[in-house]
């Protein structure tokens, strides 16, 4: 499987910290060698550094762990081969136009002959399962809301619709980004922090590194951090309830309605602690 | 005004010498300080690094100087800016998808009230009249090819057709690119070269760098590098007639019908050298 980290802020953060422990789990402290990818929104735009190698082997993964790009929303990936060969076309996190916005999209798991109907305007250029969910969810929400986004709330509804159907195909954990609103799913494994006043010292759970947040943020920074396992061995981070899609705006989820995208709530997989209501 | 950088191959090439002497036409050896970007196909995939900030200073520009990315199609712009903003969104080269490929778009020129009547399905997200295009010319061809690309011919016959039409509103010297065929507009300045065998040393113009070419290369190899001004100083480019658009694949021009975008030959701007027939 893959692993997913997403960052979503009230002022533009750099993600050099997180990332340093995130990269290292793809071929150093983890076995997710088969390529790596983070998107940077500044503003409307989008950078989307893509790699096939293994990230802790890459050089562009050297650039951006030194590079402090200040981002308000980050979405990053590293891969785990389910489907679609070692390619860059197969590298998440994959990036569309739509509503002259850049939507970014990455996931972890693994959807079972998962074949949706697709019209013209949204194509998968790869062969993985997720460009064709992310094409899917491009595509209805094009042609439910043709002339420009709809408000949060509907927008929110539509997308957790979509995480019901193509959940049912198999494990669906997502990150998603308009640039604005970071939307985050969790079919089995995601979990989060939010990093605000009183700001401590953080300690990573993959290198020995730290970090002293006071020393580096104003009292009114909002930070949330979204990781499919948490990447600090001393702070709390929140588990995501599976079967749960959250909206995160300036550093925090929002709360917009129901965010259930299962009938009733799950056991959670794998040993791991009893999830917290998440808003 | 800005600079153009393409490079189409018949083996994946690295772009490491030419684009050390571009570099340093944004902000060294040159003015173009308004960001830069460039875009490498690798198969159907396409790695895209921007930088709002003047490539000369820019570490992610001295990342693409040393990391030898192979690709058969590249595309390369430094900018000044004359319409929009010096931001992320209106940093060149723009990407979108069409009948399930990346296309890739860099655009050196002015174009003067040019509000082309855009449907839905690609919007501009920054505020460049280079994107503007860029959108109008995939939306004609999703228009006019619903169901995939057309055959070599009508394709160039179609962007030739497109050339004029967006020419007519002023400056519009342009690469694009899907990852098979990089095509080249020049309205006013653009020039290229052949390199195949037999390889010599080539020279840049704008630093004191020399390349053996006969030392990285092997005898069936074919480079076409397109530039806004010549790279090296001792190599002779072609000047491309200015109201012409080549379609380069495997490293040379495509014979593919008329590739005039104007009526009538034009004069050579800026003391150019009388242009030579191009194919």
């Amino acid at each position: 499987m893959c692993q997913l980290l997403g960052m979503n802020c009230n002022v533009p953060t750099d993600i050099c910290f997180s990332f340093t422990g995130f990269r290292a789990r793809g071929g150093l402290t983890d076995h997710h060698r088969d390529g790596w990818g983070i998107a940077f929104f500044e503003g409307r735009g989008v950078r989307v550094f893509l790699d096939p190698q293994p990230s802790a082997d890459s050089p562009v993964a050297e650039l951006v762990r030194h590079y402090p790009i200040r981002s308000l929303n980050v979405i990053a990936h590293i891969r785990k081969a389910t489907q679609g060969d070692i390619r860059l076309d197969n590298t998440h996190p994959f990036q569309r136009e739509l509503w002259g916005r850049y939507w970014i999209f990455a996931h972890n798991g693994h959807l079972r002959d998962y074949a949706p109907v697709l019209g013209g305007r949204f194509r998968p250029v790869g062969t993985t399962d997720s460009e064709r969910a992310f094409c899917h969810i491009l595509q209805t929400l094009a042609e439910r809301f043709p002339d420009g986004p709809p408000d949060a709330r509907t927008l929110h509804a539509t997308l957790r619709e979509l995480a019901i159907e193509i959940g049912s195909r198999g494990e669906f954990n997502f990150l998603l980004c308009n640039g604005e609103r970071l939307f985050a799913h969790c079919s089995s494994r995601l979990v989060y922090i939010i990093r605000q006043a009183p700001f401590s010292t953080a300690h990573l759970s993959d290198e020995d590194v730290s970090v002293d947040f006071d020393s580096v943020t104003t009292p009114d920074d909002r930070v949330a951090v979204i990781a499919t396992l948490p990447l600090t061995d001393n702070e709390r981070w929140t588990q995501i309830e599976p079967g749960t899609l959250l909206s995160f705006l300036h550093g925090a989820p929002e709360a917009l309605g129901s965010t259930r995208t299962v009938a009733q709530p799950v056991t959670p997989p794998h040993g791991a602690p009893a999830p917290r209501e998440a808003l």
